[in-house]
This record gives structure tokens, C-alpha cells and sequence, in this order.
């Protein structure tokens, strides 16, 4: 089923309270959540219009129906390079984050992980999870991705925390499930979401066994508590916002107190061999979905820029024209990442094709290191003003409307409204909560710099370049392996 | 006289309203703006405080007493290393923008251009405006530099707008004083200023005589009208506000409606061969100036980033520690600039000594280039929590309060008090409305980096490394005039 | 055909003297040609391996028959990513340059070129060159692409030049050809190019019409002469130089003194229309093909880096670790553009697959940028020895033959002799004459950044993402187009 | 005494050949050699000349007499500033490194630090340095500092090293002096040296005992074997080789094979304690040195870029002008850092004024990490033609003149003379193999900048902003230390 905008948000409102924004409990319906309900409303919208079928559906063959392709797992290369293109002009639409990508590298992660783990130990996730994804294909469920731990002190394990809450845990085992408790923090989309997927944060060991559990709830289940952070644009309540500041996101410190998952939920419980790379393909996985959303938001601050400019009458001064190519640089270089990835992909023992994970690391991490260096860019280019600008009510206002409106019209090609329009813009992108958002998500969103930095470190093909330098220095005879090209591409169809 | 805060309140608080918020003319003591009175008020404590007399304070020739240093025309080298000092101590107990310096950089720019003037045209400026200082000492008066014109298109200049309110200008002159219009912007410390004192923002052609002009006013003189943007904390409004939340800034358009300005408040009339001159002094002392804040900003970041990696338990993760030491590179290679600004100085020929362009050049542009990268690296050691953190009534909700106080304790030696205080900080420099402005001031405050590579470009001595490499390439015999290094330093006492 | 080495080598030697190398006249078969000559041996023998079949040889639909890759022109996405692996991997076995897809992209772009000149002006050019085309492939021709006329004043256009000659131009047009003067520098590898393929450098406006010219001639015709730069090793002479050593390039500064090119080698006679299309069309070729090459230059230099941190015994430093990872984004990042300019690329109307040029712009702008970067990255790990290591010949001498052996081994697992190849090489790799060539290369071969900077400014979709933030902005009412994300990824097989 | 340059020769040319260069054992008028001996020639010519009396020259307090500078030990700030002009001044003559500043960091190290061992051990080292001081003052003596050991494994400290002779070490004390063994490396300057001042090259512990050793002895004494490595120009030879052709430098492996070192040359034997003080010491005054030199290699990469461009006719060019004051940028600062070093230095406990070590490091790391930037720099300003230029005398031959010498002039401006002289030197600074020694000496010289990190990470005041952070959280009631900026700025006269 493809479910509508409206159906989405009737099931939210129906949704037991445990939201808590501000010091009080609130229903799904509060307003500060609304520019995040937004968001993925625009999710619904693409798959129910005709002209994307194919790019924000797909065909699942778990369930042999159109799913939205958020749901989907994707079956070769071209399902990847579709959702690339799917969260970019997603992204495009609403001004960012998209945020739905979480849940889809969720159950990518888990429906490779649970295999192997299957393979592996003789368990028998897999099909569990696979039943679980249908019901979640079938009824179009939004999922979130409840990965980063709490942490507590960095330098420790998580067996070894003073507090074990710092990481989600295993308090008891029962028959018909588990008893976990823990915090999950910096949670994007959990107060709008259906379902959690909760997944490790990182590699264990055998003493970290209890902390080693990946399963589903649903968002309102009994003795889960969301503690609810939303960005606040100051334009959002104008009854004529612009698009831009309709759109938003929150995060939420998510609390399991004791909480009991039933058994037919729970997709690893143990397994601590299979911490790192249940959270690495997570982690891989939505490096991928980057290598979509940040050329988006290159794409809306190189617009911003270029408008800006021309509003400035500076589009043709060689400083400017530099500046803008530097976001074509930041945007196609992050998506060529992921083409790659696509085109060097591989098929997994689970039947998902899964990204190339040096080149999802080497977009990322680039996308991650270039962040609020496009910030700096459209600042330079715009100026001051975006931090300087009156409000807008002074702009309506008797006793200074007639000045500002001469005031705001730099380029007489631009009238009053448009540029008051744009510069407003400029500000809400450039200035405002949402900007320190997207600065600060930008960088750790999907794992930092210095995380892929080691992902890297671990998994680049050193060795090849070792030998390679030992034949040219004459040190080794010959030189013919070439292990890391020896990769076909992908049939891309 | 040196003033108390309470002095300079209560003055204030007397000022006719011309202070717009939001549509609405409002008086000095509204709420908003006093978090940009605190950061005044920084300036007269420090000069009340006996531990900080000769560096707060120095002594003035023209009045011969004691004046706040910020009112003060620095005599020699020492005068600028103790200005430097006493904007990095006090923009550190404000948590960053000191915004004095503004009415500092304006009367040194007018001291030594009036001077110039009269010189080279015989008119009489210079006794004019010492007249006016020796006021404006007496007093103690809060001035703030009105520059910036809104400037329409940015590739005409002033008499070539569509618009001439874009650029400020002379109307009509009488007898007794000129007839002034036009917008000036992004101007700090207007709201909450006694006097605003107007200089022309850029080179000036004889077309643009109407445009040459150089004035002071109080801030509340007919006709002048302040419409004003304060930036704004969350936390602000607690009773238990951290330092760091009492203290902001407000920037104002001023919109000049055809205003008398009497004569002798006259500093420049129509001399538009000083219009750059005018400009660059300003400019230029600006840019020593923000030797001593900057500086004091990336201390600022860098406390935060060493709190929050102590906190992590991470400070001694090689990466982090690497991190730490660039706020120092950052900070005291601007604060060397200015010293060496100082050391190698100069005396002008109406008294005053001023800075060497060249190192307050590459020093400010050093800072605005790395201004958007010190939040990047507070940003990669504090984590994403500043942007997700729950607010603070989640933190005393007795629904959620228990666990959040569990949850907010990384480090076991830090308490949750400790713990919630800091993050809470964290955010506030990292993620907030002033983080913005901070970035963006960051960048253009004193003039861009662009600005500084103007400046360099035309001031730097390129001939003499030209000859350098003439003789190195055996082009021509010899080199020996270093006229670059001949400089001998100055005494400093 | 596909030649051997021998054949290739026996070819050169009988062609006529005009090889000009500090002031003499020399033969093909000089030493100090050598190493270039082996670079090019490489391309043969790899074509003879059985292993290389479909990715150093390419099935022509031209001659029906397989031809070495660098002859062939690309039909489809497929060609292109085998092209750039093969360029990775020769360029992996020569230490750098592989020099050879000079003539490949030349043949592109004039395969391309001439049909558009047929298409637009009822030319024949298309014809005559596949005709030369069918023999170059036959006798498995080297190439060279002549391009980088002398230029003169950088800011005049060529028939704006005092001298005419530093843009190649036609002299005199007869019946059966025309005669053409100028000067083109920069050539790598026309002293040992069967073929020399002469290219305009830049768009041209009616007035250099006469500059409008490109054609093919032997390296050896009348009235051409090559004034020929070798890049020189010091080591290259050992008769038991290690590989790297024995590779190497030359570049001419070719003469052409009213040299006749008979009609059929005649592709373009002033069509100055398609001056800037030709040139671009090279370039954006070749760009591509750094893709491949350039990521096998940081595979080289990351080798080189961790053999030393190796030998240091610091590979485990966190720093060095971090800078290890640098070369995977440099090579990655480059290496998927080029395979998203093959998925994302297009046929041309004469049948030839072009890479998208936004993405081979973005990726060869990123190595430029980068390439001096990665030799301080290899400087920082590797240390100062590659500078101060005594000559070869004093690990060789009774006096101090012993002390030396002892001084190199610094990794006690390592043996005296692998540790002075290991240094050798890291001197050979990164200061040696080859380290200058390599590094300016690096900027300025295929274009330097700031001629990507400029085609991108004028080639991406600036106007989708200024719709896009408008439609944000609340300035226009929708955004549907997404312009640049129309185009579908091409099948690879 | 002031000694002649001729003076210098003659002495050295006197010395026992213990000089090996490519396996040979050759006297110090070796060729090979003489661009050092120019070097250091340029730096007796300067002290003979008037106009340099104060700069070039100093009054030394221990002998009561006027000396060079370089054998001076810096009595207050002015002595600092003098210096660093003096460094800038003689390394623009010689093209760059000035080689002598060596000497000069040792023994201001060793004057200090025998100071400090006396006062803590009661031994009397510093009287016997002070003895052995007034010998090379009067004696104008040079003498190049051996510190760096060739070092073994990074990750062991020389008592750890498998092989001992990777450090400096005693082998036996004897009533009359010590016997050493070890490898000294990378020493600039050895070959035509007349004193070698031997030091630790960093911290050790208390099993590190017998490798705190510091002495000096003249270059040619028995035991001591120098390997060294001219760097070598190609146009050296010529009789009308232009000035930077004519200097060079030479870097020696030090051969110490049971040397005895008399006792009284002696000054550090055991003192473990003070291994990273005396290396320190070393390190830190030799980066406030690059203050002075580094900004000469930034003067000269910039005149060589200008007249590129001019001879480009792109000077006015955007990107052009930007780029050249980078090079204000990256000289000024690091300028400007030494200028601060000395106003905010301090008078040791032996009389010997030391640069501040913040400002020395801050200075010195922007140095090493802005090198290879500065060569890029210069590529892409220049092109492409220094690797690809001619050789000399293919611009003298009869066949090729006529071509080269149009083809040479760009900017017809300028004839072919100068053209062809530009464009050499533009090769000789930036593709020759003295690019390669000055790119990496550039980065490592004086310490790399991961040693500037470490010195920063130890030594910046972090307390002082995690205090000031604290205040402005809330979580201290104040803050009034700010202990960094308590220090006044010492009197320049």
C-alpha cells in the first residue's frame, strides 16, 4: 500500500502520548512538531504522484506490490542510484533532511546483518525480520533508526560504564522476548515516526554481550519515553511562510525503562560478534543515502548564493563565479560517490545489493569536511545582512515600511517583495536555528569525519598500494595484482 | 570623567524613543536590548576596577585626565598593545563582541583624516573635531561608526544609484550645518550608542562630492530612526542565566530622513579625494581591533571545545588535542599581527598612532578565514548533543527529569549540575542565534576577507620582491633596498 | 593490429632527425629518451597480455577488428570505465603518466568534432578523419595530442598576437592541403610519437579564423622540429634501477615553420565556431582520463607513504593514520567521477560516448587542487631523509659502506638493502626532478583548476538551483523541474 | 674579529678532509660545495658592510667587542627584532636558507641550559661554554648545530633502540673529556662548518643516561666522517650562472665512531633530566629563526609569481592579484610571530633573552604548513613551462635560437633576454631540485609542524580557557585570572 500524507498523520494522531517537549507531554499533533510531520509528508506525496513512479516506488519482491521506495530493499545497483536520486529532489523540496532515509537503511542493515548472523550461528532472524518487513512494506510504516547511544564515557566499553544506561541493554531474557533498558539520543524523526529500529552503536566485545540487541517497537510503546528537541524557524507561524520555514525537524532523547519486546521483534540478542557490523551497514548504508541529501544541500545554498549575488549585482565578479562552482564541486563530487558505490556495489548473501562501502566513506567524509565551508561561501557572497535585517514586521509596520522597502531593493532589477523575500530566505537558510542544525548534522549525521576516517583506515586496500611501491622501488619483482580494480561494474539497467 | 554603567543607563534611558523592534518604537530599557547594554556596561566596570587602571583607562593629552580607554587617541606603540589587551580581556568577560571599539576605530579615523584634510585643503576639520573629543572624554560617551551604507548595486558607485538613500549624502548645505539622507546598516550598538558617528564606507570619485561627508549625532537626534534586530538567547529570561546569556548585541538600519546636522559636527563636506582615505582609517584601526577580540573568541571556543572533550573524556585522543592547539594558531597569530601592527607603527601628522596596515590586514583576514572552522572544530569534538539536547524544563519535569539527569553525566567526575550547565553552554556558543551572528560577524565584521585582499593588493610591497627575484634571476645587477624592512621598530614603554 | 614494444621501438629509430635536446640534433634511439620510450612500451605489452583482453584492447567497429584501447574510441558507458581502469593500472606499472591517452582523447574529440563541423557547415571532414582513423588503428599509432600553443599575451586573443606564431595558423590554403606556422609547447611524449595530432587551445571569434586549424602529421614531417625537455633521474643509469627509475617523459616545444599538411590530414580549416568545442572537447577527454591516472598517482604516493611510516615504525600513529586515508579520498573521490561521467554520460552524433563534463570537470579540478598536498602528505610521514640521503655510491664505498648500512635500517625487520631501495624510491618518488614534474603535472595537465572552475561556471545548472531557492523562498509558487536529475543512467555491460 | 669571507675559505680549505661525497672522500674546495661556501660567504659580506653595522653586527658583552651576529647572544627584545631582519634580509640574497641561524640556535640553547643544569646539579657547564663562547665570537667561527640522531625506530627511546648508534651516546668517561658514538643526520651545513654543536634531539628518562650528551668540536676531528649530499643546480656550472644559481646547500650524515671529546668542550654528560630542555631550547629558538627566513622564501616564491604574471600579462588578472597576497599573508604572519616572540619574550637565568615559545611555534607551524601551498601557488600562476622550458642551450644553437627566442617572449614588453632569464629562474625556484630541498626542509626544518602541535598542546595556556569557559556556563562565579595576557611587553629600544 501506498499510503497518503493524511493517512500517515491520522495513524500518528492516534498514537498514545509519550512525547515530551519543554517539560510537558504533548501529542503528535503539537505544532512544533509539524514542520517535521511536513517533511515527511513530501515522502507520501512523491509516491503517490505518477511522474516519479519508479524513483519513489519500487517493486519489493517480498511482498510483490509498489511499495514506496523508502521501504524497499534494494535488489541491484539501479535500485541505489534510484535512491539517490529519489532523496536528492526529496531533499530539494524540503530544504534538507528528509529524514526517512534512517528507517531505510534501518531495515537494510538488519536484513543483511540477520542473515549472516543466521549463517553464522544457526538462528533464525532472518525470516523473523523478513515477516516484520512486510507488515512494514504493506502498511507503509515510517521507521527511524535509534543507533547512538547515550555513550557516557567515550573511552570505555559499554560493559565497562559506571551507568550501563549509557548503552541500550538487555536486563532479561524471557521466552516470549526481552526486557531492555538504555538511552538513544540525537534520535531524528522518532516523534513522528511509527516504528523505532534500534540497532548497536558500535564494535563489542564477548563482556559486552548483553548490549549486543537490535530490535523493533513501535514509537508509543509501553515504557518508551521520547524526550522531544524540535528546531523553531521564527517564520514558521507566518500564515504565509515560505516554503522553507513549513519544514523542519526534531530529535529525541528516547528512554527505555524496562521496557519488554516481544520475541517476534527482537532481530539480534547476544551476538556481540555482530555489533561492529551490524552498525557499520547502518553506517554504510546511510553514508550511501548521504551521497543523495547533502548534494541537495549544496544544490539550495548554491541557489541561495547565486540569487543573493544576483540581487547584489555581483553574479559576474570572478571571486563570486569561483564561490559558486566551489557547490558544484561539494555536490557532484558527494553524488559521483555514489554512483561509484552503485556501480562497484555488491550483492549481499541476503539477496540486498549493498553500496561499495570505500566510496560511500570517501563521499561522506567529504560532504562532512566541506559543511560550514558552504556556510562561509554564502556568507561571504551575501553579506552581512542576513544577521542584521530587520524583522519582518518592521517591514509592515507604518512608521518604517516606506523606508525599508527603499532599503531592501539593491538591484532595481528586483522589487521590493522579491527582495525582502530572498533576503528573508537567505537569513532562514544562512542564520537561523535551522542553520546550526544542518551545520551540526552536516558534520555528524551519519557518522563523522573522523569516522569514516577510520572506516577507512581499516578497510582501504593498503596492502595493493604496499606492494605497488615495492615493485617501483625495486624491492619486489613484479607487481600484478591490482586487487582493488579487479571489481566488474555492475550491470546498471 | 569616567562613568559608572549605572551613569551610563540612566543617560540612556532618557533618550528620546527612535529605537524600532518589530514594528513597534520601543524605549532604551526595553528587555531586548539589554543584553547588549550588559556588554557596555563591561566597559565601565573594567574602567572603574583600580586593577585594570592604564589598560582600561589612559590618560588623554587633549583633556589631560584620566579617560576610558575606549574614548582614548592612542599616542604610541604601547597605547595599541594595551588596547589590544583590554578588547581581549573584556570581549572575553562578554563572551565575545566588545562593540566599544567601534566609537574607538571611528575617532581615530576622524582625528587623523581631519588633519589630513586641513592639510591638503586648508580647511579646519581638525580643531573642529577636537572639540568634539574633548566632549566626547568629558563625558565618557558611548559612540558607535555608522559605515556601512545600504549600497544598492555593488557594482555603481554612490552617484550612480538608481536610489542616492543607498549611499548617505549631503542634501542641502546652510550656513550652520548640511541636510543629510540615506540608509546606513548592519550598524552595532546604535540602539543602546549616545552618539552614532557617520563616515563614508568606500572610495569616492568627484561625481560622488555629494556623498563625501563625515558627521556625528546623537543617537536620538530628529529625524534619525533606529530600526533595530537583537539577537536573542533561549536562556536569557532565566533568573539563573548563565554569564554567557546575559550578554548580546543589536544591530540597527538607520534611516537618515532629511537631518540637520549642525556645523560643528561637521568632520568632512564634499573633500571626496578622502573618501577612501576616511574609509581605510576606520577600516584599518577596525582591523587592529579585531587583534584583541578575535582572539579572545577562539579562547572562548577553545574553552568550550577543552570542556566538552573533558566531558567526553576524549581530551587526550590525539585528534582532539591536534584540534585544541588550532584555536591557538588561530588566536595568536592575530593577536601577533597586531602586536607587530604596533611594534612597527606609525606616528600621523595630526598626533595619533596608528597600526601598520599590513599586518592588520593579513591578521583580520586570517580570522575571517578561519572563523567558520573554529565552530566546525567545537562542532567534531563536542558531538551533535548541542543541537538535540532536550531543553531545560525537561530537565525539571518530574516526568523525565530522573532520567535526563542520569543521561546528561558522561564523564563519572562531572556531576549532572555540571554536566547540564555545560552542555547547555555548549549549545549556546555552538548552536544558538549568537552562533550565527558570531560566524557571520566573524566573517564581515571590519571587512571581509575580500576586503583584506583588496587592502593587500594594493598596499603590499610587491616591487621590491619583484627586484628580489630580478636579481636572484641574474635580470638585474643587484638588490639592496629591503625598502620593506627598513622600518626600525618603535619603542615600546 | 597490435604492435609489440620492438615494433613500436623499430618504427621510431628509422624516423628522420628533427629531435632537438640541448642543442643538438638527436636520434629516437638517445638515451635520454628512453624512459619515455618505456612508459609507451607498457601500453603495447599490456595490449599482447591475454590477461588485459577487453580492457588494453577494445574491438573496433571501425576496422572490425581489436585494437589497442588507446586507438579505440568509446561506444559506450562500458568502454569508458574500462578505459579508466586501464589507465589506473598502466599508469600504476609507469609510476605516473602513462602518456598515451594524449592521442586517445585527441581522436575523440575529433571524431566528435568533425561531425558536428559536417553537420553545421556540409563539410567532409567526418569522413576523412575516420578514413586516418582506420590506419592509426591498423598500424597501432602513437599519438600525440599537440593543444598548448605558445600563447604570448595571455589577455590578447591569437590575432590579436604581435607574433602570429604563438597560435599555430594557416598560412596559405592550396589545393592539396594547407600551410600552417605557430608554435605549440608543453607536449608531452611528440619526440616519441609516431603521430602528431594539432589541436586549437581555446575558443577563437571570427577574427582568428586563420587559427581555426587541426590536423594530423607524421612527428617527423618537413619543416617540424621538436626542442625536446627530458625529465632526468639520476638513478635511471644504474643498470639495476629499480622500475621507477627507468620510466620517465619528455616535452617538446614543437616548431612548425610553413609546414604543408596534405588535405586528407586536414580536419579542421577555419571553422572558428568550433574552435572552442574542439578544445573543450579534448579537454573534457582528457579530463576523464585523469580519473584514472591521477588516483594511480596517490596509489603511488600513499605506498610510498605507508612503505616509510612502515619503516619508521609509525604506521600505528593516529596522525599517520589519518594521512594514510587522505590518499583514498584523493584517489576514490577522483576515480568516481570519472565512473559517474561514464553511467551519466552521452552518445554524440558520430556515435562516440562522451563523459559527462560536469563530473570530469569536478573530479580533475579536485585532483589539482590536490596534488601538491599529497607529496607534503608523503613529506610529513617520510621526514626530511629524501632530501639529506648520501649518494648511492657512499652505501657502495669501503669507508663508509658499513657505517651507512647501519644508519638505514631503522625498523629492525627490515635489512639494510630493502631500507635503501625503500629510501631511494621515497626520494625518487618525492624529490626528485620527476617530484617537479609531477607536481605541476599535476595542476596543469588536462587544464588547470581554474579551467574547470571557469567551464563549470559556465556549464552547471545554475538556474535549477536558483529555482529551487526561490521555490524555497516563497518567490515562485512550485519547483518541479529538477532539470539535472532527468538524465538516466546508462546501462553498463 | 669580524671576519672577511676570504678569511672563512681560506681556514676551511685548511681542514682535514673528512668530507665523502658519492663514495669519495674529496677536500672542501669541492665544487660540489661551493654554494654552500657562498651561503655562508654572504654572511661575513654582510657584517663588513657599514651599512649593516647593528643588523649584521652585535656587541658582545662577553668579549666587549662588536661580533657578528650570528655568534651573538640576544640580550633583550631589540636583539631579537635585529635577528629576524638580518635572517630575512641575508636569506632573500642567498635565494633562501641562510644556514648560519644553526649555529646561533645552539648556542643560545647551550648558554642557557649549562645556566640551568649548574643551578639545579651544582655542576659548572655554563663556565665552560662561556669560555669556549668567547673563542668563537672572537674567532667568528661557524658552527652548525648537529642535533636530529638518525633515530631508529620512531616508537623507542634511544635506550630501547636495538642498534644505540641511532643515538648520540657516550661510550666512556674519562678524566679528560668522553667518548661518543652515534649518528648525527640531516645537517645542513657540516661540510663547511667549523664547529659542530652536538645535542640531544629529544626527552629522555633516566635509562636514557648516557645519551645526554651536548658538545662541540671542530668539523674535522678525528672519528668524525661527514657523508654528504650537495643539492645541485643545473645551471650552477655556467659562468653566467645568476645569483640563485651560484647558492646552495649540503646536508651530511655524521659519522661519530669513539670520538673523544676533550672536557672542556663538554656541556652536558648525564643529565638526563635536561634532555628535552636543551632540545627544546634548540627547537624553539631556531623556529623564531624561520621568522625571520621563512618570510624571505614567501618574498621570493612572490617576486617570482609577479613576474610570472607580469610576463603573462596577467597581473591584473583576479584570481591572479589574490594569489600573490597570499604570499603577503603567509610572510606578514609568520612575521609578525617572531615581532611578539620577542616583545612578549624573557630574560633567562643566564643573561640570554628567548623568544616567547607560543608565538615561536604558531609562527613556525604556519610556516611548515603553508610550504607546498606556496610552490602550488606559484605553478599556477606560472604554468606549466618551468618543467617543460628548453634546455639552456637549445636557445644558443644556430638550428633552434631563432624559433626559442620568439617562442620565449610572451609579454612583447619584455625581450628575449629577460624572458628566457625569467623563465629559468622560474624553473630554478620552483621545478629544480632546490624546489624539492626547500618544500621539505620547508616543512620540517626546526621541527614539523606535528612537533609545533605537540609543543603547543603541552605548553598553551588551556587552564585559562576552561576557566573562562566555566565563568560564562555558570559553573564558576568568576573569572579573573586571564594569567596568559598578564605578561607586559618588554621595552624595544
Amino acid at each position: 500500500m501506498l499510503r497518503t500524507k493524511e493517512q500517515y498523520f491520522e495513524k500518528l494522531f492516534k498514537m498514545k502520548p509519550n512525547v515530551y517537549i519543554g517539560g510537558k507531554k504533548v501529542t503528535r499533533d503539537d505544532p512544533r512538531l509539524r514542520p517535521g510531520l511536513n517533511v515527511l509528508g513530501v515522502t507520501f506525496d512523491l509516491a503517490q504522484d505518477p511522474k516519479w513512479k519508479g524513483i519513489a516506488t519500487a517493486f519489493s519482491p517480498y511482498i510483490n506490490e509498489e511499495v514506496n521506495r523508502w521501504a524497499h530493499l534494494p535488489q541491484n545497483p539501479h535500485d541505489l542510484l534510484q535512491k539517490q536520486k529519489l532523496i536528492r529532489l526529496a531533499a530539494r523540496r524540503v530544504g534538507g533532511c528528509i529524514q526517512r532515509c534512517m528507517g531505510h537503511d534501518a531495515i537494510n542493515a538488519l536484513a543483511i546483518c540477520t542473515k549472516e548472523i543466521d549463517e553464522a550461528k544457526g538462528t533464525d532472524y532472518y525470516n523473523r525480520f523478513i515477516e516484520y518487513l512486510k507488515e512494514y512494506q504493506r502498511k507503509d510504516l515510517v521507521g527511524t533508526c535509534a543507533q547512538t547511544d547515550s555513550k557516557g564515557d567515550r573511552l570505555k566499553r559499554p560493559s565497562e560504564q559506571k551507568n550501563p544506561n549509557h548503552y541500550m541493554h538487555i536486563v532479561e531474557e524471557r521466552k516470549d522476548g526481552i526486557v531492555v533498558s538504555g538511552f538513544k539520543m540525537s534520535t531524528t524523526q522518532a516523534a513522528y515516526a511509527d516504528e523505532l529500529l534500534v540497532i548497536p552503536t558500535r564494535a563489542l566485545k564477548e563482556d559486552d554481550k548483553a548490549f549486543a540487541v537490535a530490535f523493533a517497537l513501535p514509537a508509543d510503546w509501553d515504557g518508551v519515553k521520547l524526550i522531544t528537541r524540535p528546531v523553531w524557524l521564527r517564520e514558521k507561524d507566518d500564515k504565509d511562510a515560505p516554503p522553507f520555514c513549513t519544514y523542519g525537524v526534531s530529535d529525541s532523547v528516547i528512554v527505555f525503562d524496562n521496557v519488554f519486546v516481544p520475541k517476534e521483534r527482537v532481530f539480534m540478542c547476544g551476538e556481540w560478534e555482530f555489533g561492529r557490523r551490524l552498525a557499520l551497514l547502518f553506517a554504510d548504508s546511510h553514508r550511501h543515502s548521504y551521497s543523495g541529501c547533502k548534494p541537495a544541500v549544496s544544490d539550495i545554498l548554491c541557489g541561495a548564493a547565486a540569487l543573493a549575488a544576483e540581487a547584489n549585482n555581483i553574479e559576474k565578479v570572478p571571486h563570486v563565479k569561483e564561490k559558486l562552482t566551489q557547490y558544484a564541486g561539494a555536490a557532484e563530487l558527494a553524488y559521483a560517490a555514489g554512483v561509484a558505490a552503485a556501480v562497484y556495489g555488491q550483492k549481499t548473501s541476503s539477496g540486498v545489493f549493498f553500496p561499495d562501502p570505500i566510496y560511500s566513506n570517501v563521499g561522506r567524509r567529504l560532504t562532512g569536511d566541506l559543511i560550514y565551508h558552504e556556510y562561509n561561501l554564502l556568507t561571504e557572497i551575501a553579506g552581512g545582512i542576513s544577521v542584521t535585517l530587520p524583522f519582518k514586521e518592521d517591514f509592515l509596520s507604518e512608521e518604517t515600511k516606506k523606508y525599508l522597502e527603499e532599503f531592501i531593493v539593491r538591484n532595481p532589477n528586483l522589487d521590493a517583495d522579491y527582495s525582502l523575500k530572498l533576503w528573508k530566505f537567505v537569513e532562514n537558510v544562512g542564520a537561523s536555528p535551522m542553520t546550526a542544525w544542518y551545520e551540526i548534522a552536516g558534520v555528524h549525521g551519519g557518522g563523522s569525519p573522523i569516522m569514516e576516517t577510520i572506516a577507512l583506515s581499516i578497510e582501504y586496500d593498503f596492502e595493493t598500494r604496499k606492494n605497488l611501491a615495492r615493485y617501483l622501488a625495486g624491492i619486489n619483482k613484479d607487481f600484478s595484482d591490482d586487487a582493488d580494480l579487479n571489481k566488474e561494474p555492475n550491470d546498471i539497467k
